[in-house]
């Protein structure tokens, strides 16, 4: 979830996948980032974030065979790219690097037998899973177990969640990679939505990327099929009208 | 969730519910402080974290009636502490200002016609609140209100989260006050248990608090019924044994 940290932004950001596929890859994008923002159990609240997103990801994991889908995907990223050797005003260099981060990280992510394996299979883990997903069920006299390793050493936490998320860490590092290629690809555009509708083609996206203007009273509702897309802005609040003409800007990634 | 904030604990804190009601009042007292301790948004993953425990106290006040109980308990509360009335060498003012705020506290609980029924049927909440249940489910994409909702401005998003905590606050302070004056109460004392066993009577006690030393490899599962407990300490590092004879200080409240 992506959130202001600005004290008057100019621009609510919002994304949209265009398909099943990089709606997954968002799903676990926004659940790494989520675990990696709350391993510092200092802070207030965040062993419960902590955990609870740890314990969504290997749901997700159950569900979703994320890992042949972003080999596939990787691969297409690298013959896109290799059209680009030897062209005399492309960066090379810079272009054989990248070429490389992404063989790296596929076959990184290919080496794994089955990702979150060990997780599942860690005793620690399994004893508090199930509790997680009730309602307030996660209270320290449910799990008496997790609050003796909530006391332990500093170094001894440290080394489970290091463990815990670098059994991950080929998955993170291959889904930022993918994102961040097909993120760079997007040209923004400004557009009008009128009476609140915006529609139009994107053949080969993956993605939307939306800036809206801050100030309108309107979020943006995208449908889309196949490389049409529909976007209609409904009033935040229902007082309010959506502005007959609402400019914001429209990039295709 | 209680945890570790010291470098070196000198021991692990453990609180024992010793009744389903006061199971319920821990299990609140818990989402509550969670709820407080996450309204801050501006610190990264705390908008995920206020509104799951948001949704959780509804889905518990759905199933669980705390209102009546909790009424009762401060009632005998109040009884109680009312025989110490006249008594000379109880400092009276003390206990008149305390009997004062149990019945404010009383009257203001009696006075919610339903609790969170507001919260129920604020319609951002009702829109976002069915996602939050799915594992990864509350991205941005999937909740594009909510994201509209976190860029909104300071002050908006302030007073949003103030009237949804003070729908709770009669809950909170009568609960926070009950949980206050049982754990006040408690005596603590010095014992062993042999061979990681230990059991005792604890007549009209409410829960039993343990200090066990950080070092030991242990923690206490905590069995009870009626007004008998039995502890056995687990080993958390199955391959070391629990002591033959480890100390720890426990508390009847």
């Amino acid at each position: 979830m992506t959130h202001n940290t600005e004290q008057n932004p100019t621009f609510v950001r919002y994304e949209h996948p265009l398909n099943e596929r990089v709606r997954t890859y968002l799903r676990f994008e926004s659940l790494l980032s989520q675990l990696h923002g709350s391993r510092q159990l200092e802070q207030k609240g965040n062993a419960q974030l902590f955990f609870k997103s740890l314990f969504d990801i290997l749901e997700l994991l159950d569900q979703i065979q994320i890992k042949a889908d972003l080999l596939k995907d990787l691969d297409k990223q690298r013959s896109k790219l290799k059209q680009w050797l030897d062209y005399d005003n492309v960066d090379q260099s810079m272009l054989s690097s990248l070429l490389n981060d992404i063989s790296s990280k596929h076959k990184a992510l290919l080496a794994v037998p089955r990702l979150g394996q060990s997780l599942r299979e860690d005793r620690f883990l399994c004893a508090i899973r199930q509790r997680f997903s009730i309602p307030g069920g996660s209270c320290s006299f449910d799990l008496p177990g997790l609050q003796h390793w909530l006391y332990a050493s500093q170094n001894k936490r440290d080394s489970d969640i290091q463990r815990w998320v670098d059994d991950l860490s080929p998955l993170t590092a291959a889904l930022d990679l993918w994102l961040r290629l097909v993120r760079d690809t997007g040209v923004k555009h400004n557009v009008v939505a009128k009476q609140g509708f915006y529609q139009d083609d994107a053949p080969d996206a993956e993605l939307l990327l939306l800036e809206v203007p801050a100030t309108s009273n309107a979020y943006p509702v995208v449908s889309g099929h196949r490389s049409r897309f529909a976007i209609r802005f409904t009033p935040f609040d229902e007082a309010q009208d959506v502005a007959p003409s609402l400019p914001f800007t429209l990039t295709r990634c």
